[in-house]
């Protein structure tokens, strides 16, 4: 069952400067940290019950680099929570849906995530959070 | 104040198509519709208590052919709900974010909304929605 949208993840290439956008919004980031395994930086700004993730990379091979590459800054994943991401994945490609990881991850929160192809999706890179 | 993630607009060529694939995952719609006079057709699925808006466009000079031709399928804009726009929109202007709306308009569900460039928020195109 899905829940709600967990975060938005937006690529940015400086991340000080795109906290200072958002906070002027009357945002307020909650959270920095670093992700290691996806060379990232993330700052993270509650919206209601979700989150905007902002994102800069560590690293020209991260993915966010490659990201903003070819696309620009921008909107990059949207991610929903799910109470049982097993159940979640398995319906989705029951559905023909592509999952870009086959079994659930660990990520940076220390949640079980999964992200599903944007190819099977309209362009939208989803990623499931479990809890 | 910023209260919520209103919606998430993501921007399709084929509006059945795409309910059908979110509706696979679990999704369901709570409404579907025409906004003439942005050239589009809509569907709203709720996602606790945000929704995810599919929009596929009815002119090819409506923003969203636009968009997809440029870019492809995919996440076209961000939502937030706020108390009072006007107060909002000035916020904005103020903190030297360019606006689309230089006052808000009345969107499709009848509320009043704004948009603001991309180009000042790090690629994103963030929608203020009153209410």
């Amino acid at each position: 069952m899905i829940k709600k949208i967990d975060h938005i993840g937006i690529a940015v290439s400086n991340l000080e400067e795109a906290i200072k956008i958002y906070e002027s919004l009357g945002l307020k980031v909650a959270e920095t940290g670093e992700a290691k395994d996806q060379k990232v930086r993330v700052a993270m700004i509650p919206v209601g019950e979700s989150k905007i993730e902002l994102l800069e990379a560590t690293s020209p091979d991260s993915v966010i680099a490659k990201f903003i590459e070819k696309r620009g800054e921008g909107i990059h994943h949207i991610a929903i929570n799910v109470e049982n991401i097993e159940e979640a994945l398995k319906k989705a490609k029951d559905a023909g849906i592509k999952p870009i990881d086959e079994k659930p991850r660990i990520g940076a929160g220390g949640k079980k995530i999964a992200f599903l192809h944007p190819k099977s999706l309209k362009g939208v890179l989803l990623e499931l959070v479990e809890g």
